[in-house]
């Protein structure tokens, strides 16, 4: 496996850039649409190795993408950690609120890992079926977006997982560690499995008081990846920590990721200005940026959005993306143009 | 009227800081949930001289805030432009969407001006009950953030205002364009009836891609700040673009505002050394940004809030305040020891 992903995460610009979307494998797609069908629920569509490998390689083939990314979720983790998990049509996930007591009774590493052998297969079988020059990228939750599910039951305001911090700091270091630990693991055997890269979703850094941001979003990041590096994996890592905003502030330093997604919100000019260096002294890579409602409303405002990203990422190491996941009522016919606009370069 | 918030507002740093919060008339009062019992719903107590007259002034008989601000909501713009506008309990506000072909049939600024005299009428009675040496707030909704409520019917995630604006692109100017001239007058009504300051919340700031937070964020509030100048109008403005991240990016310079609010996740530092200098070369003012759970938790949760936002503010102009509004949740208990915390300066 080779090809301008992997260069650009080893900091070398790459043009055009390579080009991958999150959630390609999604909703958006019919033939996604008929693979879900044949599961029971969301769950057991992540735990069919043979379902996850399907859908994974459907974007691949219909628009050729430069990177494929696991189908899976990141809820899997406080799935196999114990937790109670269902997902319910058009309203996302729901999980049992953790209570202060439970922290210490959640599952440790090596149960989570013999939970989720059905990913790593998937990731086995996926690297398999691949075009050899397609790298395929492994993910999880960072801590404290699952935490944020774990605490509230559901995604959205972060209001009962700060205040939950703030009123049991012990126990939220606990579990963010427990986290950390978890996805850890979860990370190297998707590594081990074929995963060329590793990405780490913060969906939910928006709103956190700096000192907060350090405490709960960069520290427990910084311990997977120290984790990682300790584990002898060298797979190039992403974190994304949607929302971020000035909280981007040496991001890559105080982590020690190879790449960052930047989101809608951000211009990567901006960002890449304060991100701050990398370990190993290469260039921070960053991931994103644009709009996916371009890509829901076409035309002229699909070729504005792709020119202004690409107006800002000429000589630096960058993987184009969108800011967020592509979303249902995306027509799979922008996503083409939106790959020709981007290939064109122009 | 004068006070060390005005004093901040032209430039010139106040030590201990001049303080007041956002929604400080509000729920976690119980003085506050008694009066909003008499009104038949929201908006009557809003068009209540009267009773917004108390609820304003409650917050600063109880803790002496160094300013009030008017109670009122940024709905009644839409309300007095001919939108139909509720308040469902627990729910928040609920408007009919508007749509593309209604933008033209909106009310003009006289109609407004006319609509909306209990406000003004509340204004006039607030300055003349308030002790002279506080100055009054004036408010209203930045453009993008009133016409988010006005297309979506509600507040939340802006996707449908996104692409409502990607596909209509020129009923989208003309609708934010009508927003600021009705409140370029609704402003200046609000100055001319006492306000001593006068502050534009943009509350939905947050996810915008960068040329979409200039074209509807950034050119409506200089739009409003160009017109209450040209009109005479010599009160200091504050934008609040909630959510803003990296766009904060020449913020004062391009809106042409005094002062600048900073919300919860925004390091205030970070902030001012990239807003960018007010055209007439004073200092630009910032008001925020501490996170308003820790008046929820309190004890240690709050002294350290405080503690890291005075850090942040020695020997520049700034108004301490919350990051966002006070929940009804916080203790009043909670709110007097922060009074004291920030006025004891340490």
């Amino acid at each position: 496996v080779k090809g301008g992903f992997l260069k650009v995460l080893a900091g070398e610009p790459v043009w055009p850039p390579p080009l991958w979307m999150m959630r390609q494998a999604g909703r958006y797609l019919p033939e996604y649409r008929e693979v879900r069908s044949r599961a029971r629920n969301f769950l057991d569509f992540c735990y069919s190795p043979a379902l996850a490998t399907e859908v994974t390689l459907q974007p691949i083939r219909r628009f050729g993408f430069d990177a494929a990314i696991l189908f899976s979720d990141i809820l899997v983790v406080p799935d196999a950690m114990g937790r109670k998990v269902s997902f319910v049509e058009g309203e996302g996930p729901l999980l049992e609120p953790i209570g202060v007591d439970e922290v210490e009774k959640l599952a440790n590493p090596e149960v989570v890992l013999q939970r989720l052998g059905p990913v790593y297969e998937a990731v086995e079988r996926i690297r398999g079926a691949l075009p050899v020059e397609i790298p395929l990228i492994g993910f999880c939750g960072a801590p404290w977006t699952v935490a944020t599910y774990m605490i509230q039951g559901r995604g959205g305001d972060r209001t009962p997982s700060r205040l939950f911090a703030y009123r049991n700091p012990a126990e939220m270091v606990l579990l963010l560690d427990r986290l950390a630990d978890a996805s850890v693991v979860h990370l190297e055997a998707q590594a081990k499995a074929g995963a060329n890269a590793l990405q780490i979703f913060e969906s939910w850094a928006e709103g956190l008081p700096p000192a907060a941001f350090q405490d709960w979003v960069v520290r427990p990041i910084r311990r997977i990846v120290d984790g990682l590096r300790q584990r002898g994996v060298t797979t190039p890592i992403i974190g994304f920590p949607r929302g971020a905003g000035l909280n981007l502030q040496n991001f890559a330093g105080l982590t020690g990721v190879d790449g960052v997604g930047i989101d809608t919100a951000t211009s990567i000019k901006s960002a890449r200005a304060i991100l701050g260096d990398r370990a190993d002294g290469r260039q921070i890579a960053t991931q994103g940026a644009m709009d996916p409602q371009a890509l829901v409303t076409g035309g002229a405002t699909l070729e504005r959005a792709v020119q202004n990203t690409l107006a800002e990422i000429h000589g630096v190491p960058h993987v184009f993306n969108l800011g967020h996941g592509i979303t249902p009522d995306a027509d799979p016919a922008n996503v083409a143009r939106f790959v020709d606009l981007v290939r064109s370069g122009t």
